[in-house]
């Protein structure tokens, strides 16, 4: 069964969600921000398939959130080091890290926390308005059409229908 | 095919990624949070079959994400309104959609932008550590047990095996 794919989707939410929706995905990359950088620490760590944990690091090495370097030639052996790109992606784990922390752990709190390395300080995620550093409240915010919507779309921003599905051309 | 389930993992990143790996659902919160509550709209919006929409919406509204509210009573009739769980979820996806307008937009920039509904300035949401207010950077993040992680896990986590699937009596 194929999934449908929301890559080329004019909403880079959906693009991420294409990502984040094959299963594992987001644990892989948990599993990397947490130290596993070989096949087998993932494996083990998370304990999938290895066909499916093969088919989830090849694609994050193609969208370049992994780069594949060796570690030894003989017998060849590569690791999985994080990009730039990866690293940043820590940012999707951390909200949904706050928001789960919120609304689905249970009463005895959080399993996992964060903290800083160097001085051991509570790290708590927050999601908040650049400019203005508060929380963002999604009542406050309206979507409007930016530089890369295409020209087609615009028109039907106001009545919110550019989310749908892009008509293209097969 | 039923995928794994995530929903009883001890980290609250699993568990929530249990709820976006449902495919559709983040985008069903999208066009929530861009002002569909009506079946009809999501549907028109997203073009996704009525078979998925209703048992993403079926579960949304099981998980306390909306709330299922009669509008007419004949016909009956109902809307989904976001409860305070649903809304906040917002902040999941604000992040999702600053790392792919960073790293999946085209060269023209993102297609969407948010803006403050009061004030029109652009709302650039940042995942940031609510302490210091500064963004996280993976690299001085260390994960540490929390209050709700299971005590028999406790012990493995020095060595980053408590991500493994836990080990539950069937």
């Amino acid at each position: 069964m194929r999934r449908t794919r929301f890559s080329d989707w004019p909403c880079t939410i959906a693009r991420t969600v294409d990502l984040v929706g094959d299963w594992w995905t987001p644990l892989v990359m948990r599993e990397a921000f947490y130290g596993a950088n070989r096949f087998e620490q993932f494996q083990s760590r998370l304990g999938l398939s290895r066909n499916i944990l093969t088919q989830r690091l090849e694609r994050l090495v193609e969208e370049g959130l992994f780069e594949r370097v060796a570690y030894s030639e003989r017998p060849p052996r590569f690791e999985y080091q994080l990009t730039e790109k990866g690293r940043d992606f820590f940012s999707v784990l951390a909200a949904m890290l706050r928001w789960g922390d919120r609304w689905l752990a249970g009463e005895e709190g959080p399993p996992i926390e964060l903290r800083d390395r160097r001085t051991g300080h509570l790290v708590v995620p927050e999601v908040v308005d650049r400019e203005t550093g508060e929380p963002i409240d999604v009542r406050n915010v309206v979507a409007t059409a930016g530089p890369g919507l295409p020209k087609h779309l615009a028109s039907t921003l106001a009545d919110g229908s550019i989310h749908q599905s892009p008509r293209r051309p097969v």
